[in-house]
Formats: structure tokens, sequence, C-alpha cells
């Protein structure tokens, strides 16, 4: 029996997510709702990140996209991140922001720009990149990302946040710095 | 000489755009203005539509993601269509809107919702779907699609519209109506 | 234990057909009786269509090919269809066909030939396409097309016979005709 | 400006085939004629093969198919060959035939079937497969391919017909028997 | 729950090899150990092969790439073979080797070179290829596939090795030899 | 003219390499001499790479693989980075080595192994790796990515030396540390 959409499993699992027989399927498999309230930004980088990915609207499975709204409080970041397996388009819906990606080795040139409402900018996959909010109001904005599992690795947070610790003295001579400031930055995480 | 992303042609035309040497690329190459403003919605469809796809962005090009933002006027339409090539998501920035999709043969079901404010719903690549303003204010959504280069094929345009037409004989069969009935529908494309 | 082709999983289903550990294997896994029998012509659309997918053939499934035969009455046709996930190359064994496919938006180009015995044509991946046997005697084809599991979305189907019915305002602005006429059109699907 | 259909490449090569701009293509890029005429099969192995790939329908550059005629005179054989980059669905027009596909290491098994009439049959991609014609009359068959450029690698010729030769040495090793025997075969090709 | 890596299935097989839940995975499920032992090359061919693949590596799945030792007596070789799914890159780290690999049909050229120590070459996909140690000494190579699960055809086997056995009329006319000559390869096999 | 190989382009260049015509190619299109040359280690990480991708091996361009040779001092690293594009397989030709990798977002698991002469290791796609020498004698690797041009970021480069820098204020707030150890950091690169 031929199949109306994308979803390669029935009735197992694909990556972790419960794939649904098509027939089954209901218009609440595919939506989600809420996307239009701010989230927290309470917390020490001002943002907050409110995903709409698979594991929000189970019928993404295997069709390759997914959304996320981003709240910045005044200069608010996004902490330097990528995802290993998406491309980012993001627009402003509010404020002002900073953003820009770091190319490979062995250039890694910074490609940024200051975006107004309206403006619209790319991450391509597997690239380095941030946002700072360099207004004074709130900022919004809306991306999509070319995965449904688009992955993030947040630098910080894999470089001295991870479980169990990188070796004090891999990341002291990685970075160049004494050892008391890798483990100082290393409590925070 | 190795590159830091994914545009994997040089000093030639792929997809019909062009695409930079990655040393020479800019913010501008990745970047684009005017997602904030209302597009006109003075056509009998009721909805306007302005595109973010490589054609606005050459650095999209290979990267496989686009977005686009749709106006619609108090019960405007977006007609019922589909993309050879992508998904996509879209989420209600203001506004009410009916939204659904049809499943392929032989099942044709109709898997609809009506979507307010917040409300995110999702397209499956391929399959034909429609929005409707429910609302009697202009709603607005913000959208984002598989593939740097979707395509859209609008079901009254290539049935009704194509250069040339179509032939009479074979629509009349096809709907199970008078010829008189396509020729008059065809006048209007 | 490596496995000698392409079925990538074992003992669950794919796309809702079951996977055959490759040690168990056997021809009928790969074999169908039957295509030189023509199919019934006797109705509305005077055209039989006979397919071989990975619905008829398990082990098709991940192969990325299928086959169909087709029948057609003097002046039957295949209904503007498309299939979402597949290119099609077709060729006529008995009888004349005239055949067509209509590009995307904005050009709307509907690309059309008077195919004889012994011709090949190709329909592009996700393009509207349709047959018409224009002789005087029955037309028989055989296709292939680039999935095991191709789907087919036949426009009149999806449009007007679709359960349930997509709102008859809607099909009234896309194809800018009178209410009634949708709804006649509805009643046949 | 977005094009209609997949073919990637406007004004280069791909593959090196031309790539028209869509807006020029015409039905001519997407048909062939002649495959409803017998090849000639007056050679040692008493078959014929006519192809339609990419290399005779420049429209299927990309979109991942293509077709192929074979005739087998009494007895005629397909020489044991692999597709490096296609899987193969064959059905019978005409005659009786014995065919067959080879796993890969460990388990090399043949899965074999004699087919008539109608019967259609797969040999899934890169596995080494066969035909034989085990009827007293000619056999027709009509395959697709899953690859606009499936390749061929024959077995006797990769292996003793090459330019240059492989070694002597390695190839009496490799099949376990007398250097002069292979240099007997290597005469042959 | 968003997973850190590509594995796609969860509690199921893939490719017949089980998929962990990456909140479990452990280090031994992304390492091997004895690369550095020496195979015994007391056999016919005077060649042993080492591989590193999925089913070793079971954290491999998915991840396209595997790795291979390979130890050859002097004048012992890897006998023609080709992997329906993989690229090659070997590389020489004790001895001399001769490598080749042969084209597709028509050309069928034979592309060889003698490496040395601490060279670098490449067979790519689904062609035919082969090793042999030209030196006094035992060579050994490392090689990468492309590939978690590249599978192998040695050519030896699959003509003459195949269980059942590949019809001897079919073989005496594909290689144009008398069927006692084939029956005696057959034999070995 | 169907070629025998998977170079995808003729007479243009592809990521920035050329791409022959096959009918031309030459086995040193495919071979690349010195992988047995230890590099040198006399830089401030005690490590040398050694790359063989397409800008090394023309021929590899499409083929989706490359290999690398790693040299360490006794203590040596290959600091954290990541290949956007790649997943790495790795064996320990001399000596002992810590590697490890960091999952993504939320869970940030190190997953690390001591490795010896002949154990092999496997860093998947975009996930963060290192590796380092914990012997008192050097140590050699040889590893396989599978892309041909898989990509580097190594994160003290792309966060401390991109060209221009990021923003001090942006990484004193994703590392919460003082602005002028961020200072400190970036003058070293």
């Amino acid at each position: 029996r031929i199949v109306g959409f994308a979803c390669p499993l029935i009735a197992v699992k694909l990556n972790g997510f419960a794939c649904k027989n098509p027939a089954w399927v209901q218009a609440n498999d595919f939506s989600f709702s809420g996307l239009h309230n701010p989230g927290n930004t309470g917390n020490p980088f001002g943002s907050a990140i409110t995903p709409v990915t698979v594991a929000q609207i189970p019928g993404l499975n295997t069709l390759g996209i997914s959304m996320v709204r981003i709240d910045y409080a005044p200069w608010g970041i996004v902490a330097p991140h990528y995802h290993p397996r998406a491309t980012e388009i993001i627009t402003v819906i509010e404020g002002s922001l900073e953003v820009g990606f770091v190319t490979s080795n062995p250039d890694n040139r910074l490609i940024s720009k200051t975006l107004q409402k309206g403006d619209v900018f790319v991450f391509p996959v597997g690239l380095l990149h941030f946002q700072r909010n360099v207004g004074h109001m709130n900022a919004v904005t809306i991306s999509a990302l070319s995965s449904q599992n688009p992955g993030v690795s947040t630098i910080a947070n894999v470089i001295f946040g991870s479980k169990p610790d990188i070796s004090t003295n891999i990341l002291a001579k990685a970075f160049q710095v004494d050892k008391n400031i890798v483990q100082q930055i290393q409590r925070k995480f």
C-alpha cells in the first residue's frame, strides 16, 4: 500500500521519534502552538530559545526542516555554536542584532553584519556563528534550519562543560593559557 | 585549497546562479532586507508572496533552505499548489488561517487545521496544500522551505494556464465537465 | 555480518514494507508476473494502470526504481498528475500517444509531443504530466520511475475528490469560477 | 530566476553532457525514437543492447533514470556484468529468459529464475547479473535503470580485455588456473 | 529528545546491526583493537584482510566510513574485486605494490601504478581493482572505504564460486572458452 | 559518451578543483607520495598534519573520502576541532594517544579512550574531538575522513583567531570570564 508522504518508517522509531502509519496521521501530528510567546531571557546569556523540531512536531520526521524562535534581552547573546547537520536562515521580527559566522581553517574569516527588523541572514551548515542584541529593547528572531533534528554544539559547553571534563592540560595547550584560567572557566559550566 | 562552506562550484553557475569563490564572499552575499514590509494583496487571490530564495540571496546556493513571507487580505487565499522539491514549515505572525494538505492516491485525505497567531504547521514535500485567511483582518505568515530553490506548481496555472494550453478534451475528461466550462476557466489564466 | 545488497533494514518494516534478512531472500522476493496482461480500460478515463512497485515486489525496497504498464482505450487518457518522488521514462509498445508536462511557476510551459510505437519520453520529477491515446486502436506503454514508491497525486482527485472536501470557497477563488461549478465537479469525485 | 525542473547546471556540461537553460528546452530534449526496432544479434553473445541514457536523451541529465531494450537470439546471453551506479528492473516482452544475480562476499548466493513473457525481475545495484534466452525464438526485454548514466562493467571485458592487460600472473593466481589459459582468454578480448 | 550524532535508529536494527540510544553509548562502541597485528597470508592468494567495518565497530553505523588492513606475502595478491557501495583510498605502510583499476565499458582502461612505502592511491566506487606485492618482503597497507558497510564482490568468487553455480554454458559463452575449462575453474571455488 | 567513474564535471571546476575528462585521466591523477614522512612537530601544539584530500589528489573529487597522517611529539596535541562535513576513523601506527569526542547539547558527554598501537577509534561527523600523545615517544596516526573535502574548524582559531576578531564582549559573556582574559587569548591567535 503506497503511502502519501515521506515518513519512511511505520510502527517503529526513527531518530528515537515514533513514526505513525500515514493512514492514521492527524493535523495535530503536523502542528505546534505558542511560537508567539516570548521566552524567559532571565539567564546569564540574556536569551531564550523556543525550538520547533521533530521533538515538538512528530510529523516533521524525515522532512528535513525545523523552526526556532529566539528572544533576546538588551545586549543578550546566543553564544557561539554550530549545527552539525543544518544550515540556518534567520529573520529579525523585532530589534537590532549583530550576527556573524566564521569560515573553516585556514582562513577563519568572520562574516558579520548588523541586522534590522525585516533583515534575513544565512549561517551555512557546520560553521560557527553567534547573535547579539545591539539595541536597547528586546529583540525577536525566527529561524529555520535544514534538518528536522539539526543538533546544537555550543562551544563553551562542549569545550568547558563536557561530562566528564576535557583534561585541563589539553585545553591549556589548545588555548595557550594557564591551567588555572581553564579551571576557572570549567567551574562556570 | 580547502574552502570553508558548502558552495560546490567556483566561477561557474549552479542552477543558473553564480557561485562565488569563498575567499571573496561578503556578508551581503548572505543577506536580504525588507521581509517586514507587507506585500500588495490587491489581486484576485488577495495574497502577496515575498520569497527569499537563492534568487534573492546568492549565498544560499546548495545550502538547502529558503524563507518566504506571505500577506493575506481578509479572506485572501494562497491557491492550491505544491513544491516539487521542498517541505514547508509555516508560522502565523498575525491573524487566523485555515490551512491544509492532501495526501497522494489512493487516499487523498485532507489534513487541515485553523491556525492562530503563534501556531506552526508543516506541509510535507510534494503534497498539494493551500492557505486561507479566515479572519476579518490582514494576516501574515513566515514560512521556510527545505530547498534553496523549492519550485512552485500552482494547480490552476499548470492545469488551465500553461503555454500553450493543455488540450480542452483532456481537461474535460480529467475533470468530467463540459468542454465549455474548461474553456471558460482557461480564458481566466 | 555484512550483507550483499542495499536493503537497509532487517526484521522491521521500511515504508511499511517488510525487509527480509538477505540470507533468506529468494528469487520470488525480486519478481512479479503478469505485466503482459492488458488492464481493464472500461472506466471514465479509458485507461488502466498496472504498477510494479515495492508493494508488488518487496525486494525493490530502497533500490530506487519501479515499473508500470498502462493500457489506453481509443482516446483514453491518464489524467494530469505528478509523482512527488520520481522522474518517469515512458516507451510506447503499441499505438500513438499525445504526452506532455508543464514546468513550474512562473513559466508554466507545456512541453508536449505525439509519440509513436518505439518512442521514449521523459517526465521530470514533480512536474505535472498527462497522456492521451490519439489513435483509433488500443495503446500500451511501459514506464519506469526513479523510486520504489513514487507516489501519485492526480490533480482532479486531490483538488476535487479529497476526503473531506477542500472548501468550495477556496476552489472557486483559485479557479476563478462560480461555486456551483466547483460543487458540480466535486460531486463527480 | 527560478527554474522548473531538476537540471542543475546551465550553459556548462555535467557528466560531459550539455545542460540547457530550462527556458529553451524543447520536447526533443526529452525524447528518443526507435526502441521498437530489433537490434542485430549477429555476434558471439547472440544479444544486442539499445540504450536510452543521457547520451541519447540530454534532458535525462540529473533525473536518475534510463531505459534499455535488449534483443536475444535463441540461446543468446548478456554476459555477466554489473552497473556501478544503478539498480535494474527488467520485463520480458517476448520469449523466455534465465536470469540471475550473485550476492557479495562471503555468501555469493546465486538468486535466479526463468522468466516468461510479462514477468518482471530486479537486479540490485552493484551486484553481478546475467540473462540468457532459454527459448527457441528470439527474446526481447525492456529494462530501466536507476541512473541517467548507470555504467556497465562486463566482467570478461574488464578482467580479460582491459587496455593494457592486467598482468597474466595476477589473473592466473586469482582464478587458480595456468597462465596459458589466461593468455588464451585474453587473446579473445 | 534530540540526540547528539548521526545514528538514525534507536532500539531497532539498521543494516542488521544494533543501534544504541546515544545516551547509553560508550567509548567501546566506537573502538577496535588489533590493527597492528599481521594477518595470516598462508592461503592460495598470499594475502590477509582485517576489516574494521560496522560489523566490528557498531558505532560506525550510518557514519559512512570504514578501515581495513591488508597483509601480503611476497607476490601475494588481492584478487580482482569491486566494492558495490564505496570508494577506497589505500596507503602503503611497508613494501612495494602493483595496484590498478579498470574503467567501465566501453573503454575498459587499466589505470595502474607501482606504489612504494608512503604512497597513496584511490580506487573509485564500483570499479574493478586489484593489488599485488611486487617485492621480496611482506607488504602491509591500510585502506579506508567510503561506507560503513562497503561490500566486496570478488570476481573469481561471484563468477565461478556462486552457490549454486552459474550455468557452465553461460560462462563458456561469456569468456569464449571451452566448457571444460569453466568447469575446471568452478571446481577450485 | 558514457564515462567510467564518478567525477561529475568535465572541463569545469568543482569545489574549485579541476575535473578531467575520464578519457584523459592517468594514474597520477589518483596518487600521492610521501605519507611515510614524519611531519615537523616543532610548534606550540607539538603536532603535524599531512592531509591527502582533493587538494592533493584531484581524482578524489566527488568520491567522498580522504586520508591524513598526524605526527605527535611527546605530549603533543591536536587541539579540539570538528569537521563540518565528515566522520573520521583513526588508527594508531606508533605510540599511545588519549582521544575523545563530545556529544551535542544538551548532554555534552565526553566519550574518550586511551589508544595503543593498532587501536581504531571513530569521531562522528560534526562532533568536537581532540587527540593527545600520552607517551614519552613520538606517536603517529593514520586517519580517513568521509569526504574528499572534509573541512576543519579548530575551536581556538575560529573563536579567538578569526579575522576580524569576534567582539570581546560576546566572548566574555559566552565563556563567562573577564574581557581582559579574552583579549589575552585573542592576542595569541
